[in-house]
């Protein structure tokens, strides 16, 4: 097996690069979620990263290694969700252009984020086939980079700054545990509790109604979704193929965690600790609660990707 | 006039004393919420206190201060709301005995909660009077102590302590906000920011539908409120004794904000700061927005007051 081109002098030298950019994000904890599992968990809060989630750090990392002159044509993306408002926001801070490629029936709200940073928004029908064929025209067109949310090294290494800031901070963590979609936080969170934190056993969660990347992690191959489901909806996409060997490798093992289960874990951590977080960044405490015996009396790094939510639509 | 009996040592001695059994609340910001004003606003976050309100710094005070032959009768009080829970906590973790008589409506939820902390709940008839007769009836067959929610010289130290931590935080500050309700939190804010910040200025913020403070402030006299209605429900009572004359003499203004001018401002700190406020908490941050003018340019403590809010019946 090859090694992976993101070391530990890689994530350092990333979080260097980022880390006058990006929000060194709150740890908090709950003595009541903590008596669930009579353990002790501290949760990353990346909901309180720009833009609302970690999508922030892959995204300002991508463009700070981007050439002089692929600077100069700006950057690209397909993207409805937090990405899409991620390189918006990173590419206009570093003044350089952005263009986004948006299902024609995203949320207005949504669109108008991803304007309001100055991204210039091409809407496109709500299919994967014309997503990647309208991007390849802007690309070509403009000659923006394309920086693909997760399946990229330079984002991998940038959203594993989350877990590296929790471990700086919090240095005897039993457990790190993130939702895994396509799978950029977790590999990042895997590369940077294993290189900083050896001793660290390293988990993931997903959701039942996407549960590609425990599929795949059982099969030792990528094994694609196909029609996922779930209230997770920032997990629906399927596992990476430089993603995948990074998570085959450092983690010990996939939980799943169904819609239910999600929602109750939400609004626990709604209830409880008093901050919003999406449904996806629900799942790793609903595997936790849902398989006490692995967390119990452990100290569990818990990384909150994110708290975008539609305040009109919510589940309870 | 004569001197309050709280001094600038009295906060300090206070803080001491209550300082390992509090949570010193973070403090948080927002870009976005800043450039709507021009200015910098410095949230603190008694959301994230313990019982998820500032009223268990007020309960801890006044406990720590009773006689031992008080600490063994108990304490009790009539409350349905975050005084009730805080005093509850407050006293058991100081292993004391707490009575807390609850109008016979109030929610499930809320009952149990207090129940969990240990309480005896009384359960009385929805009136104002019924309430106090019944305390009376407990009072005198348990000989417990009576702890007023804000009329009351030890609660209002215990809540100056959130304004002290805020200012030793952040000791720049031009201007420091808190709502306004009986008074507890806003005459501790008042006498804090007097004493450690003399030059900050000192803001009320109170809902148009329960004006009394307001009215009183101008009157120069205790004006009652008469049916108060306002979705900020926290801050329905009326101005205590104690409370005014320090309200009178330390706080410049109090700035009046309607239920829908609440409302969007509770909105705004839910989606930008993704954290969760009760919508009392929002009645300074929709003060601000209203009279940009005062705030433009300026450094601002805004105490937020709790986070407890149901779920099932949001105003969004």
């Amino acid at each position: 097996m090859k090694d992976f081109p993101i070391s530990k002098s890689s994530i350092e030298n990333c979080f260097q690069l980022v880390k006058n950019k990006v929000h060194h994000t709150p740890v908090l904890s709950s003595r009541f979620i903590n008596s669930l599992i009579d353990g002790e968990l501290y949760f990353k809060c990346e909901n309180f990263q720009k833009v609302g989630a970690f999508k922030f750090r892959g995204a300002t990392n991508a463009i700070a290694n981007l050439k002089a002159e692929d600077k100069k044509r700006g950057v690209a993306t397909h993207s409805s969700g937090n990405h899409a408002q991620a390189l918006s926001l990173a590419a206009k801070e570093a003044g350089i252009k952005a263009y986004i490629v948006m299902p024609c029936n995203s949320k207005k709200v949504k669109i108008n984020a991803v304007r309001d940073y100055g991204a210039e928004v091409i809407l496109c029908e709500p299919t994967l086939q014309s997503r990647e064929d309208t991007l390849e025209k802007v690309v070509q067109k403009t000659g923006a980079h394309f920086i693909h949310p997760y399946d990229n090294y330079d984002i991998i290494c940038g959203q594993s700054t989350a877990a590296y800031e929790l471990i700086k901070d919090f240095p005897f963590l039993d457990c790190m545990i993130a939702p895994v979609g396509g799978g950029g936080l977790m590999a990042g969170t895997a590369l940077s509790t294993h290189y900083f934190s050896p001793k660290t056993k390293i988990f993931a969660a997903e959701p039942e109604g996407a549960d590609d990347a425990y599929r795949s992690f059982k099969a030792g191959k990528i094994i694609p979704s196909i029609n996922p489901n779930t209230i997770g909806d920032g997990l629906l996409t399927s596992l990476g193929e430089r993603n995948f060997p990074i998570i085959e490798k450092y983690v010990s093992e996939i939980f799943l965690a169904n819609d239910t289960e999600i929602i109750e874990a939400m609004r626990l951590t709604w209830e409880r600790m008093k901050i919003i977080i999406e449904p996806s960044s629900a799942v790793p405490l609903a595997a936790i609660l849902k398989n006490r015996s692995v967390f119990e009396s452990k100290k569990i790094g818990v990384i909150i990707s994110g708290g975008n939510v539609d305040l009109e639509n919510l589940p309870f």
